[in-house]
């Protein structure tokens, strides 16, 4: 089942300093273009001094052809508020690279939602640091690139990884187990728009072997964390969050069979809000319109 | 801990026809008033003959003093685009009446919800039609009035508690487990102002001893939901709805007992939602913005 | 990642009325064999004239090799207390028939389950009263029978089933979306062997297009059921039940899409308790030891 | 609605090294005393070398007169196998103590299912470092006792709580929202038997202030853990957590609302199994036969 994509509908996301007159602003913008308003949310932190946060889904006439015109124009009035913003149109299919290593339970789970119309996504690209997946990911159409990685190559790697991005033309990455830390130049280039999945405990077991740690204080939740990736490791804006319940006949591979089926539902709905412009970031949270 | 209450801050609701220029409109008003915009949600149902809903917080200095002509001079407006609207001031504080029967799970989470500040209502008045709750509603200094109810003098019951409910300038009312069905004309007098809770089994257990029906099948979840009362028995607007896990380690008693905490849940956020403005009613749905 | 298996490990599953020494008579029965339990869960109804059950996991050396002995042995016990009970040895792998029409989410669940070595189980036989699903099942190895279904051909169809799950050494029979009613005597064949999934909703949504009713209700949450199949329509003994919630946002297709990836989630699970012999069945309801 | 309490039922909580025998030797000894097995749960961690835990409940004629009988004669067999055991009567309502701060929502919610019978236990004492809950505690009948804790009276004030909790006959303590942190001496006199419940978070906030932490990182859960008290700080065996949905309209004072209401979710649950003896200690976790 697909989700039917509207035709000549967009998405208008604005940040900024809140202060009197952005709604009015923004509505007689898109009421003289004449927009239908489909949806819209907004949010500010604090009335004084605080932050606003708006998202619009309008249908308009030819959008497709007008989006330049739209876009060039609203620039004045996001000028005027200082406003940070971006147009997308709905028709405009994002781009998605997934980055994996050797697990697979993400990368299949995002592959079968976007074969089966739930994510409205193109995937032209799969890079892994191993072999492994490579025919899973070409039985689906899809170009999967080996770039390995060493202390060494690292920059090497990262460097050829960019230009496959760019050759690509890709929109977003999601790191789907990718078993690797990514440098903050990388990082820098694709601000809030990397994806990372990793295990969630309450409360929270340090180091190696979290998973043998939660066995032995028998925690009764499992749960994963979507997040887009910092530089501050695994201390991202978080986009979404899931548990599983447990009990103690759970050993430690079933708790990681746990965690593997958390990580799927939060990273899927996360990748979800992500492609359907749902999401807006500010310092370190997100803002999530759904 | 109570939440606090903010000076000047206005709600208003708006249902309508979706017609283009409608936020504007809205949006441009506030801002000539002086408005400032802390929170708003909108939501339509569909860009072509669909509905259009509208929650916008706001701050207006002087807003006590000047609700009636905000109030009056908007109506103007919504006049103009055949809106359904009010509007509320944060500061009124809503006057609720719960009515019970025996049970006092329900009545009881209100009460210590309301006591600890999490629940921003005024409670002034409980309906019983027995005496059995009568001691545990005054000791939190509220005044219980017992009603009984039998077929033949359902009418003039009816006609006892619409007396105290205006008495007392309720504005809305709770049925914490009441165990009469009210009639159409009550019902009709505060429409979409009657919150009530039921179990709820997935998949539904019908007719009586619900509770026994779904031990015998083994039901693994057990549910609530609440909902504003029509005419229609239980088949109101849905507000919330929440669920349980349950084992076959659960008799018919602990069986209720998940009911019960189940009904506490669901019914305490409803009741929040609507003493915040925060649901909209539209045919037999709610569209809630929370 | 697979769960390991142990060698010689055994199932024991007893269902009798409850009477003194049973435990006992168990206990000591393993203990002489020279049995090493890992795992006993029991539970009984009512301590007055109610049900026993048991579910005893246990590592016995040699125990492929004396399964009959065993087995034969045991049966004398069983027949004092007119026991219901099986042996089972977790080195045997179950093998399991998916029934399906078009739709492929609760399909490509476990065929990835399965693949991924989260589901023990071998999966040799995909029938289906339709084509559309062929390329997916054969891609993974695995027969793909097309079976038409029409009321006249209905018996031979059903016929035509049973010869190939003969044929192909069938333990149990799971409906992924498989819609069509299957015959009182081919059910009568696999008792407490098929296992259905279907939609469900707080409060039950009667008739056709319940998600439509559901979308006009404005639910909360949606939620599946998975069970065995009875002759009581879609009325069988629970296995599993699980919720997603949704909001007014979700328009029919959304709730859809949501019921999808809730139906998933309780299937996998009913699946993988069956797999590994955790559901008893007494009546119309089940005992699981998980 | 109060659980029936059932004349002559017992619980009998066993600890062990596993090895072959336990459950026949225990089935055998209750068989022979007359004793007819309500329910009996086993788990054992590992099959070489691993620990088996088992819960029995069984009805046994007279067991009320016959208890220290029964004692006496099962210590042979206890011995035997070297167990960590007790036996305990249904009877017998367990004494709890509450030690609260200032904060009531824990104390409160315990009270309320401690009146409407849910939970099946004795209150005869709370003790606080603060008199704010005085009037609250005495308006239920229950003693109220202000024992003040400085630094420099810490010692005296354990010593002054401990008189207490051996006059009024305490079996076991529950930290609700007891801001002071026991000694090593007094959490050893009471080894898993005492309960803390604290919010947590997925993942950890460390150090002061962790709402405004979550807050600022925009958490999608809340949670909180109840667990038992040893000296290495909230890290205690867990036994129950549970979480609830928050989104970025919540602001630091909605987060510690919906923390208060997990909170007391979480810790309910827990003082339940624990009244009911469902719940074993091993090393730092906890095997709960729920």
């Amino acid at each position: 089942m697909k989700r039917t994509k509207t035709l000549n509908r967009a998405r208008l996301l604005i940040s900024c300093s809140d202060q009197p007159g952005i709604v009015a602003s923004v509505s007689a913008f898109l009421h003289e273009k004449g927009a239908n308003i489909v949806q819209s949310d907004q949010y500010s932190t604090d009335p004084e001094g605080g932050m606003f946060f708006m998202r619009v889904e309008f249908d308009l006439p030819a959008f497709t052809e007008r989006f330049h015109e739209v876009e060039e124009e609203f620039s004045a009035i996001a000028a005027q508020f200082a406003m940070t913003w971006r147009l997308e149109s709905e028709r405009k299919t994002k781009r998605m690279a997934i980055f994996v290593s050797k697990e697979d339970h993400c990368l299949l789970e995002l592959l079968w939602r976007w074969r089966s119309g739930e994510l409205d996504v193109d995937i032209p690209l799969v890079i892994s640091n191993h072999e492994d997946l490579r025919d899973i990911v070409e039985s689906y159409g899809i170009s999967f690139h080996y770039i390995p990685v060493t202390k060494e190559t690292k920059q090497e790697a990262e460097s050829d990884a960019k230009t496959l991005l760019y050759d690509y033309h890709i929109d977003f990455i999601v790191l789907a187990r990718y078993m690797q830390i990514l440098s903050p130049a990388f990082v820098q280039d694709f601000e809030h728009r990397i994806i990372n999945i990793h295990h969630s405990f309450l409360p929270a077991f340090i180091g190696a072997n979290p998973y043998k740690k939660a066995f032995e204080r028998g925690v009764k939740l499992i749960g994963a964390t979507a997040h887009y990736v910092t530089n501050d490791l695994d201390e991202g804006p978080i986009i979404e969050q899931e548990v599983l319940r447990v009990n103690h006949r759970y050993d430690t591979a079933d708790l990681k069979i746990a965690g593997r089926n958390v990580e799927k539902i939060a990273l899927a709905r996360a990748v979800d809000w992500h492609i359907n412009d749902k999401v807006l970031v500010h310092e370190n949270k997100t803002i999530i319109f759904n």
